[in-house]
């Protein structure tokens, strides 16, 4: 048997990552099962348990390269911005963009939450991972002088809530627009960072 | 037929009310049928229908109650406070032991969300309510002189996202206490009172 090329992997479980994706949006996370997503992807089912466990191992990976695609757009912005109380605004909007190209990975992370146990974990490590990136960038600022000697954690997890929040009900309620959604992120980062920025 | 009296109108609403709280606590809202909550309650069928039309309309009603219940606790901690920028943060205090105070209701909310149309329409409602209160209150402080003239729709979303997030954090996940729930709600608001305030 050929041992497959490192290419040929990656190719094939992006091509089990999309289906999954295609098959959330159409019919639901909870409706969708793993025979149905390998029939989509055209390989046997075989292939699919060389890159997954189940369908909740494909959230997590979904949800995992969604974060670090978050992280490094906020990173790549983080060369362009010196002034750390307007990138403490701007990366919001650079975050919330992220979310807006995104529509289907937005739809799925703003649907299953509160489901199930499983569920939650894998939503967690998503959350945690971008809830102590958000830290340490504050506590990067507070280092420097630039921000007030406050209690991080409280921060971070309010960006995160506001972001969620206002994800929510462009996604799911189409309550706002998509550029309401990153405006409103935005408006509200303006006045906090206000409140964060040491004025000494 | 004797005409009912208002009081036991009221009382059977509420059992009802009840009943349905503890089943959803025990077996899940969706797992919860309106034959076993009229069961529950040892009234007729017809004494349910008298109240609600379906499960979703229990489901409003609780929510809209404990709404109220936050409105008229913070409603009631204005009159022992005058000064708007401590009001602002000690609120968000009041609001949060209203939710710590009731654990089934704050986990009801917590595990319904964005599971269905009907569903997130019942929430909708709910937090509509909400965030309609912290408009006002902030649009109050801005004419006062006491706020800064920001964009008042992005903070009042954003105090409800915090609340939200952390409470999930709290009756969910089991990440946190109910008093660390409360004091990273306080705290984010301590900063965010900075940032709110006018320093003229």
């Amino acid at each position: 048997m050929p041992i497959p090329k490192l290419k040929q992997n990656k190719e094939r479980r992006q091509r089990l990552l999309e289906s999954a994706i295609d098959l959330f949006i159409e019919k639901g996370y909870f409706n969708t099962s793993v025979r149905e997503i390998i029939a989509k992807s055209g390989f046997g089912t075989g292939t699919f348990y060389n890159y997954f466990i189940d369908k909740e191992d494909i959230l997590k990976a979904l949800l995992e390269e969604f974060a670090d695609q978050i992280i490094s757009s906020v990173s790549s912005y983080y060369k362009t911005e010196k002034d750390l109380s307007k990138r403490f605004v701007e990366t919001k909007r650079v975050t919330m963009e992220v979310f807006a190209r995104n529509e289907k990975l937005s739809e799925i992370y703003s649907r299953v939450a509160g489901t199930s146990e499983a569920i939650d974990k894998c939503l967690k490590q998503f959350e945690d991972k971008l809830i102590e990136f958000y830290i340490r960038n504050i506590e990067y600022g507070i280092k420097k002088g630039a921000f007030n000697n406050v209690s991080v954690p409280p921060i971070a997890h309010a960006i995160l809530a506001v972001e969620k929040f206002l994800l929510y009900k462009w996604i799911v309620l189409k309550d706002i627009t998509n550029k309401e959604m990153v405006e409103m992120v935005v408006s509200f980062h303006e006045t906090l960072a206000k409140g964060l920025v040491n004025n000494k």
